[in-house]
């Protein structure tokens, strides 16, 4: 027989049970018009999943618990299998909670059909807690939950018997995690197969992440061929966010058969359909659309920043933008990426100068702001500037214990920050709130690593939309933006080529001198502090560059390191520098930091977390570089 | 035969075994000295525990391996207990990392004398994932352990045979949670007493929050009884923290006789020993110290913020603050506080008024700073104010697709964030960096909880020390300070009487207006949202209202919710505007916020997770909301 399948790879609301109810039910009714004998519907999409502490109002669990009841009653002629929150009042988490799960429940004819020991749903058995994963603070597993009741898990992993008209098919039904087997000791698809699931159905509500479709689609794939049999995988689009980071979610729903071969896949970040029809005789798929294409950087990275932050926008009710245009890259490419998210005309385009900006990055910022056809206004900072460094070095302070007065005086980098601050909190604050809707943080990844931003100055605004970008991915963001998006030069050719500075003091100009990063070879260092997998620190950089194997485990060109740094000690002394400010002050710093566009396997705020902690140096780090500056 | 005992009650430096390991070393020598046959030292001791994911660096799992070594070879001629990390190479983490386990060791004679199986140390059963605590983050449980190796954890689950002087003593050894067994469906200590324990050993790294000593009392001494053997708690002093909020750990390590009395405890917040003797024959305990008194609020308040505080600033290096000052209670409190934990002459206040601010706070101001005898200062942001409105309103913002121009409107609320932003962002950040060190973040917990503070105005800053306790909280300590610990009246008197106003606006002035928080009331509202176990949410609110209990389910005056709310209609919009807030732009705010020293049962920050959502009134709200109205 051939059944028939839909995937609905719907937009959730995370914390909005009542906003996403209706669009499951116009889903189930969709759905049964188009003749579907099943429905799957993505993990937790009646409550969303990243609520945080949500899951500890019991007024939201009786909301989820009265939509999941509803669903089910709502399955009239079709079965609709969908994730939620189950909960099991009369027993507890570990926390002293009410007991929760992450479920599956499998409906059919206003009934469920799926469960085990008084439990009308599946329960998820791999629980992640890894990045922005809490799944164990929040859910009780079905391995805990066996063990407290003394069954053997692999017996509870029994593939649903469905009856589609009059005929039996045997699904094996997990969520998300479940399918992602590698290091959990129980195979949770290949135990479903084996108990005799004649198709795996993998409801998931899983971020995008650069270079995981591609990843997933090899997993999943090699997990149907060794099963023999067929798995879909349900997952749903929209953001959700951990308070640090915006997530987004590329929906990229799939089915593969059971060679392994993938058959049909949805649209990225397209709240769409995906169908297909399984031959219960042979397990063969057929599909009526092809696989969906991914895309490569920095095409995906565009795509994922633009839907994630118009939807993160849209979610805050924000509809226009200011950003502080520098001339520098950063603010080019966040501008570009407003003018082409909400319109130039709903972007507000501040230049801030003061003694220290060139002309060149003046005429840039116009020209940038001009090719857009955005707001612009210059707004000199200099005046305010003066008045603040005359006010705080002529106010006299008064030790009012002794009754001696002095005054204050300020350094460069106290001079600096005053700029950056007067810039971010007294202007563009104000005039973002004046010009309606909020302002834009510019920062980029590697400038978030070590901290190279001002409290309060340019950390600070709504969202990090180039957070989670390194420096050269940000340059060649900009060139797609002007060859793929804009079509033209609308990020001026000249602010791919100048060398970055903050401009904010004599030694911090165009032409004199530029930011302390080296980005070509600095980019790649910090990123193996954070997006290793294994944490890269510098007793293990200092292990790769006396091994001669640095670049090649960094990923920078193999010259540069030693252009950069003539001697051992000019190299260890850098690695220092910068471990210091990673580990130490930065922490501080990214604390206060806005919301960052999850892009990578790991981004800076509650995906990566942190405690401010003093730098450590490791005993192997201490023994290598003895040994590098005694050579 | 009669057991000398020693709990090691040091003080941790979390991400820092170098600086751990000669501290336990020492103990150990000291204990030597002192004769005793067994130490005890904290859990996670070596590594330190709230560390983020410092444990993804193999580097820092390899120095705590070799420190736990040393630890175990400097066992000589006595018994020593410690907890740490444990890695099993060649096992993984369900996250793919290498198998981690939070461990207590025992060591005796340069040997481990714990483990089963093939692992030299006992793992933690129970494993912590509510408020601060990611235990399943980073370690692999007891419980999964035997699951994956098919035993049965309660046989794990076996006390240490441990030869003192030629004699066995049993000791059942356990970590933290493991004692803490309200929710877990096994109980630990039980168990080990079952099995034979003639004495129960918690090693903990427990933080500090208000009332969980008396319940820790309750709840070992409860344990101790039921088995019938005496129980010792071993906990650590110091600081640790998850970047959002700073725990205090006090210490109050503890022994509970067989009958449940608890017979000594360790100083609060000491870096000490608690001594005792157990007698094999009886189990009974004695002890050349009673205990300890445990102090009530608001002593108890002060003496976690002061100690935090004082840790923090060293941690970070910080020996002086600056402190915006405005008259009020918070700002007050806070300056008094610095002046206490750094000395006056380590502190800058600064009064930083406008047009708006009332003779009266500046007086206050100023009086504050003199009996304090700090150093004061007088900075006026008007000029500057004028200067932002003028560039702001006049500058010509271009539309560069239309050539059209305008200039920029601000509203009253856009002029009163001008000001605040003004104070921190442009004065105190500057000033505080010239007087070195750092500023101050002035915010209690009633306007965290709804945002009632403007974005890098007074939410910014390196510490947010009153963060944790509502304003009828911070009244007790301003009058504790009075009181206690100046013994004269360092906070003038009228600040504590004077009603609480930002001044920003002629409607916000003293007199004529003030906050619109009624602290009485919603310093309990906004409690009950969360710090109740099971979060209050507006409809919960509505039902009590309605069941007349509201006052008792909030712990505020009876009499004020009629006082404030003439009608239902009054009292429900109430209700909805701070949840609007709470739920929504206040998370912003949060989410951007300095660190909060954590004294209570939920503090914003990590402890307490949020995601930014739209605010949820859920179905029963609307119900009640209805049928109030409709009465």
């Amino acid at each position: 027989m051939q059944i028939k399948i839909i995937c609905g790879q719907i937009e959730v609301t995370p914390g909005r049970p009542d906003l996403n109810f209706p669009k499951i039910l116009a889903a189930i009714d969709k759905a049964r018009t188009q003749k579907a004998d099943i429905l799957l519907l993505p993990e937790m999409c009646v409550p969303g999943y990243l609520i945080g502490d949500l899951w500890e109002q019991e007024t939201y669990l009786d909301d989820c618990e009265y939509y999941n009841n509803e669903i089910i009653k709502a399955s009239k002629d079709i079965c609709v299998m969908f994730g939620s929150v189950a909960r099991e009042v009369g027993k507890l988490n570990e926390d002293g909670r009410v007991r929760k799960y992450n479920a599956a429940f499998a409906a059919q004819n206003g009934k469920v059909v799926a469960g085990y020991w008084g439990h009308d749903y599946v329960i998820k058995t791999s629980m992640p807690n890894y990045r922005e994963f809490d799944d164990y603070r929040h859910f009780y597993s079905l391995t805990k939950l066996c063990a407290e009741e003394g069954h053997d898990v692999v017996d509870a992993l029994q593939p649903l018997s469905i009856n589609i008209r009059g005929e039996e098919i045997r699904i094996g039904l997990m969520l998300c995690e479940d399918g992602w087997t590698e290091n959990y000791y129980l195979n949770v698809p290949q135990t479903l197969a084996k108990h005799g699931a004649q198709l795996l159905c993998n409801l998931s509500c899983s971020p995008y992440t650069l270079g995981k479709n591609r990843k997933r689609n090899r997993l999943f794939s090699a997990q149907a061929k060794e099963a023999g049999v067929p798995l879909v995988y349900c997952n749903n689009v929209g953001i959700q966010n951990n308070g640090k980071n915006i997530f987004t979610y590329d929906g990229c729903s799939s089915v593969y058969n059971s060679t392994g071969e993938l058959i049909t896949s949805a649209e990225m970040y397209a709240d769409t359909f995906l169908e297909f029809t399984v031959d219960t005789t042979d397990g063969s798929i057929s599909a009526p659309t092809t696989v969906a294409a991914l895309p490569e950087e920095p095409e995906s990275v565009y795509k994922a920043i633009r839907y994630g932050t118009d939807k993160f926008l849209k979610q805050c009710g924000i509809k226009k933008m200011t950003i502080g245009l520098s001339g520098g890259i950063d603010s080019a490419v966040t501008a570009a990426m407003y003018a082409d998210i909400l319109g130039p005309e709903n972007v507000l385009l501040l230049n801030l100068p003061s003694q220290y900006n060139s002309e060149t990055t003046k005429n840039l910022a116009y020209q940038l702001a001009k090719s857009l056809g955005a707001n612009y206004g210059v707004i000199p900072i200099s005046q305010s500037f003066e008045h603040t460094v005359e006010q705080l070095t002529t106010t006299p302070i008064t030790n009012l214990g002794s009754g001696q007065s002095f005054t204050l005086e300020l350094s460069t980098l106290v001079k600096e920050n005053i700029q950056a601050r007067d810039r971010g909190a007294r202007i563009i604050a104000a005039a973002s709130a004046a010009f309606g809707g909020a302002f834009s943080c510019n920062s980029n990844k590697a400038e978030t690593s070590v901290g190279y931003a001002t409290f309060y100055g340019d950390i600070c605004g709504a969202l990090a939309m180039l957070g989670d970008i390194w420096k050269h991915q940000v340059y060649a963001l900009g060139k797609y933006l002007n060859e793929v998006i804009f079509q033209r030069e609308v990020i001026p050719a000249e602010i791919f080529t100048i060398r970055p500075s903050a401009e904010l003091s004599d030694a911090q100009t165009v032409g004199k001198g530029g930011d302390p990063l080296v980005y070509p070879y600095h980019d790649y260092l910090l990123r193996s502090f954070i997006e290793n997998w294994h944490k890269t620190t510098p007793a293990d950089v200092l292990r790769w560059y006396k091994a001669g194997t640095l670049a090649k485990e960094l990923g920078c060109e193999e010259k540069i390191i030693d252009e950069i740094f003539p001697t051992a000690a000019d190299f260890i002394a850098d690695v220092e520098r910068w471990w210091r400010l990673f580990a130490g002050f930065s922490v501080a710093k990214r604390i206060q930091a806005p919301p960052i566009l999850s892009i990578t396997k790991r981004s800076f705020g509650y995906d990566h977390r942190e405690a401010q902690l003093t730098p450590y140096f490791s005993r192997e780090f201490y023994q290598l570089k003895e040994e590098l500056l005694n050579k």
